[in-house]
């Protein structure tokens, strides 16, 4: 099956940030054959040629960190130091979280996700065959990782590596390739070297990256100093962690010689601004690590502090806000933006098979009709999308060439059961606490 | 003509931040006169009934500085030095804008605000007669004044200052007193002590408050000092320019000694923190203001630095960043964001009987249908709108009772003719360009 979407404004997110005003894109089944500029040279043996009549076609987001089934918690707590958000508000409510919880949480996410151009997701929590599942189910693409953490008898560090292993073994390629699993440590501050060095021993078993947390807050770094006498990116490479790909949530604590690390081990870095800013946690330098060559991905953490899974938020938070904090209006311009958005996020949550619109990637892409007067008049649609534009100016998206979306619907998912579901567990996890 | 909403959310922004979860909200003409949790004491006299059936009403947003007609340079110059970005890009553009070019450009601007929720905006900028005759006709609600750079001769000055104080007195009260005007020297640094002292002084002959530009970039302070020995907050003050009633854009860079300045003049502020990050300006401190108890507003600034005019986004922004810069999350709350927006921004805007959903109030107010998955579950209202929300959202929008957006349409404007002039203006610009 061949189909042919021409007449549209390309943008290719390629290495050399390509975008044609008018241009086409040839999918064959999952793959990306052909994009160019005006029309291809043959339409002989295309089954569906799709007129586009200047819409614009961009690669999906990759969010390249998150716990989707904590969208339940949308703003259950806001506004209160970390420490009480966490301790009093996040993990006595997730406590409560069961196999239902996190299902329909997980929908309720990949439905906003899909709905605002996000193609594939980072995610790592608990009972993460119920996130595999809606994956499976949604057509989006997932990096899944049960998320670990060891703060508990050596018993249950063992049942819990298991439980990781098992979901990594058995979902891993799943879904027509659209599962990807990962091992994850929660945190340095949540698991002890030796459980992280176990963790990582099984990721090199199982050949698979590594995820973790690292230096969100100036305090966890502290505390990573007075327990083990080093900061934690050393502390990570002197158990081995980077030995395996990796790929670090946050990361705003860094200090020049811990970018070496991270460098010379080629770290993978999501970079979370509105979950560091909404917690307090601080602003990542941004500028300094595109400067030294790092290949930047975008997440939004959990709705629970952020509060949406909106990537052209996320997107436009990541351009703007570096500008302010280092009085410099040229760092982090729209195309860099756009790429960590998309090609980075692909390469950092390693599928880097999408990511682009270009031939011999899979075809996840989306469609958003520029109508509205905030994507008006078009002068640069990279502009706009980096700058102007949200998730509702998303019509179409297809994954894997399988569309998704359609004039902003799920097609594959029940919106109305899911919101009613998410709505139920709420309610009853109120009632228990 | 009585109407009655029922059985909706209702979110006051009153002085108590109350909101009621299922509430009512009774308008006679133009006024709001009763707003309340459950139903109406009685209901004989009403006209209508409207059933919100779950949704939302908030006040609508006052965007409190902005220069609409520039929606047409929207993304035409992004992450350039200021300096390049206003005198390579901005300035000369400008130049060529004529009557035509701000009528369509700040049509455009106003179906997005109106669609986005704003339902008062205020203005500054050049041939506003167009910009009061686009408001008349839309049905919003506008604070306006003719932006005076007054490097330039003594006659030019003269004749500048004649066009403003024609415009100012013609307009003010105008469409049904929805357009109110004041007296804008553009800043500091484009306008002579001499020449802010007449316009101050012509503020007073009308009683008309003051607008002005003040402190946005480090740079301009710095001018100040060197060019009058003194910075601007003094500066103004010493010109006179707070015995009026003043609005400041911007405020970023304060020290606390101007802070007592304004304080003691009652100096009302519009916090812009998009375009501030955007131009690499820095960021207000916001935070230390509130401590001091301003009632800042927020303002999005124009689209060329934003670049969209969507105050959903821009109150999220204000609530976010600063919690990062600060790295503390208690600071600007969500209910503290929502009447920045609103109420606190309708005194900034010197409109004081808009705002709020209260009984005598105007009936300036927005409705919101939460069916979308990033506002589930429903925990907290106000958290949703503040942190989850966007501009799209929206569904109808009220000013002064009379529905001017229905089911995300404008009522009174022709969209698609205005996307389409917003375009031929815009390629005019550049051929001449």
């Amino acid at each position: 099956m061949k189909t042919l979407f021409k007449n549209g404004v390309i943008i290719t997110a390629n290495e050399q940030n390509e975008w044609f005003r008018e241009g086409y894109l040839l999918v064959e089944g999952k793959n990306i054959v052909a994009v160019g500029s005006g029309q291809p040279e043959q339409e002989a043996d295309i089954d569906q040629v799709i007129d586009l009549k200047g819409q614009w076609v961009m690669p999906g987001w990759v969010n390249t960190h998150g716990h989707a089934a904590m969208s339940i918690l949308r703003g259950y707590a806001d506004d209160a130091p970390l420490k009480e958000w966490l301790e009093e508000k996040m993990w006595p409510m997730e406590a409560r979280f069961n196999r239902d919880t996190v299902r329909w949480g997980t929908a309720l996410a990949v439905v906003e996700m899909l709905k605002s151009g996000t193609t594939c997701f980072v995610d790592m929590y608990d009972h993460m065959d119920a996130v595999a599942e809606v994956v499976e189910e949604a057509g989006i693409r997932g990096v899944l990782a049960r998320g670990i953490i060891g703060l508990c008898s050596q018993e249950e560090q063992t049942a819990k590596l298991k439980e990781a292993t098992e979901f990594a073994r058995n979902w891993h390629g799943q879904a027509e390739g659209r599962i990807a699993t990962m091992m994850a440590p929660h945190a340095p501050y949540t698991c002890p070297p030796a459980y992280i060095d176990r963790i990582v021993d099984r990721a090199h078993q199982l050949d698979l990256p590594v995820h973790i947390h690292l230096s969100e807050t100036a305090g966890e770094v502290r505390q990573n100093v007075s327990q083990y006498g080093k900061r934690p990116v050393p502390h990570l490479r002197d158990i081995g962690v980077f030995e395996r790909p990796t790929l670090v949530a946050h990361a705003v604590h860094l200090e020049e010689e811990e970018m070496d690390i991270l460098q010379e081990y080629d770290v993978k870095i999501s970079h979370n601004p509105a979950s560091n800013l909404k917690l307090g946690s601080g602003i990542a330098q941004v500028p300094k690590l595109l400067e030294r060559g790092f290949r930047l991905s975008i997440g939004t953490d959990s709705a629970a502090s952020n509060n949406n899974l909106d990537m052209f938020q996320e997107v436009r938070l990541a351009a703007l806000i570096h500008k302010g904090v280092n009085q410099d209006p040229t760092v982090v311009p729209a195309q860099v933006a756009l790429k960590m958005g998309t090609r980075w996020g692909a390469e950092c949550a390693f599928v880097p098979h999408v990511g682009a619109l270009e031939p011999g990637k899979e075809a996840d892409f989306i469609i958003i009709t520029p109508n509205q007067a905030h994507l008006q008049p078009v002068h640069d649609p990279v502009s706009h999308i980096v700058y102007s534009a949200s998730g509702s100016d998303v019509c179409h998206v297809y994954v894997q060439g399988k569309q998704v979306v359609k004039d902003g619907q799920c097609v594959t998912l029940d919106e109305e059961k899911i919101i009613y579901e998410a709505n139920r567990v709420l309610k009853e996890l109120l009632q228990v606490y």
